[in-house]
Order: C-alpha cells, then sequence, then structure tokens
C-alpha cells in the first residue's frame, strides 16, 4: 500500500494556548489555569491519549470484523503519569512523558475470552499510534526565525 | 515534584467515531469519509501530531523565558508518513504507524542562530510528548466484557 501523509500547522496564540488546523478542523490546545493556561481546550498530554483512544476505536472494530465476531461498541478508558520535573527545567532525574500509559477497553461483544485475548494483540499490535508510542519514533526537529 | 496524572474516558459512536471526554472538553475524533468515517473531526494521527505542536508551543515558550528571550510567538508544522497495511492486516512488513515525524518551527525572536540552537535542543528533550514518541512508553492494555 502506498503511505498516507498527515499533516497539521499550529500557531501559538498564547505560550500556554495553541490553535491547530488538520485539513478543515480547528482544535484548540490549552493548559489548565493551574498551569498557567486560559483553560479553553483539552492540553497536549490529554489530546495525546485522547488520539491513542481514537486509534484503539478504529482497529477494535477493524480486527473484531475480521475476526467474524459481533463488536456492538466500546468504551476506552486511558491515564497515564508523568512527573513535571524535567519539563520545568527542575530535574532530568526522570524522564519528561509518561511513565506508562494505562488503556482499559470495555467491549460489547459476546465473544469468548480466547477469541477476545487475540483480538486484543491483534488492536495493541496494528493500532499506528500503540506503535508510534511503544516503540522509538524518529523526530526531526528544525528551526527558522520568522 | 510529584506526578501528574491525565485521563480521559472515551466511547465508540461508530466503528471510526470516538467522543471523548477530557476534563470538561469533548474532543470528537473521526475518519475521512475515504477511510471509511464520516469526516466529523481530525483523524487520531493528526490527533496526534497536533498534541505534539501543542506541548512545543509550551515549552518553547517556558525555554526562551529561562533562557531570557523574548519570543513573541511560534508557528509550527508537522507532518509524518504512515503505510497502513499492517493497520489492514496486509502486511508486517512496515511498522505501524509514523516512520518519522517532520516538525519545524518558525520563531518569532531576535535571538542569535546559537541561543536558538541551544533552545531546540531543550525544547526536544523537555517535551513530554517528544520523549513518548522518541523513546519507547510502556503501554499496559487490558479488556474486559460490558
Amino acid at each position: 500500500m502506498t503511505d498516507l501523509r498527515s499533516w497539521i500547522k499550529a500557531v501559538s496564540a498564547s505560550p500556554m494556548k495553541t490553535i491547530v488546523k488538520a485539513r478543515n478542523f480547528e482544535i484548540i490546545i490549552d493548559e489548565p489555569q493551574e498551569m498557567g493556561g486560559t483553560d479553553e481546550g483539552a492540553s497536549p498530554v490529554e489530546y495525546l491519549i485522547a488520539a491513542f483512544s481514537g486509534c484503539i476505536n478504529v482497529v477494535a472494530h477493524l480486527v473484531a470484523k475480521e475476526m467474524n465476531f459481533e463488536l456492538r461498541g466500546v468504551e476506552i478508558d486511558i491515564y497515564g503519569d508523568l512527573n513535571p520535573a524535567k519539563l520545568f527545567g527542575q530535574s532530568n532525574e526522570e524522564r519528561a512523558g509518561f511513565k506508562q500509559i494505562n488503556l482499559s477497553i470495555k467491549a460489547d461483544t459476546d465473544a469468548d475470552e480466547a477469541t477476545l485475548e487475540k483480538w486484543l494483540e491483534a488492536i495493541e499490535s496494528r493500532c499506528p499510534i500503540s506503535d508510534n508510542l511503544q516503540n522509538p519514533t524518529p523526530v526531526k526537529i528544525s528551526y527558522k526565525k520568522k
């Protein structure tokens, strides 16, 4: 299959608030007031785990269809903990990002446990965001002056 | 510093459309019509790179302030390519997610190049999402039946 390209363009509305264009969509990212933001949108790390849930939903249904069982819907809970010390330049002892991401899926289905175990394994390996989080992804950053 | 916990709750509105709650915010994730979705929101991978831009904005301003130079704003462009063959169960030759993420920052500042090189290095290492993408992040997935 040929590669698919995704892209976004973002501008800073303030040091904490970002306005993103993705195709015809506008996404507002902000920080809560206790972090110094204006709380006009979810935070970057909340959007990260939200994106992950959207990916899991798609792949969960795709794999269920391939495996020929009925999946009437899913509910997904995700949480993660991070220590903000590295972000704030106070310590390098712990990594900057989430230490671990915990994801639980509640599946509305009659499929048996053995089927669901295989299903879960396939979801984890085939979800693009699961791959980008669990395995190293090269990031190439550059800048220029405006 | 003490850990910060982020969490979301998501439900499938359809196999392609996900409605996410993050604190008081609702996020609609969908797929374009050519992918089988109803195109009511950006896609999971678009939200992933959008989240990354929001994180870079925050850290870019935080580090500029610490380094004592004026940063009047940033524009951020991000793109990435992925081969959907693994997602669709057609091939395991290539990874499921983005092969590389390309991020460019246009900075509205009078700081000199040497300063900006240090700034860029600090941003890359201190942004939580940069860390979660570039380095392996454990993901713990579980399911239960509804």
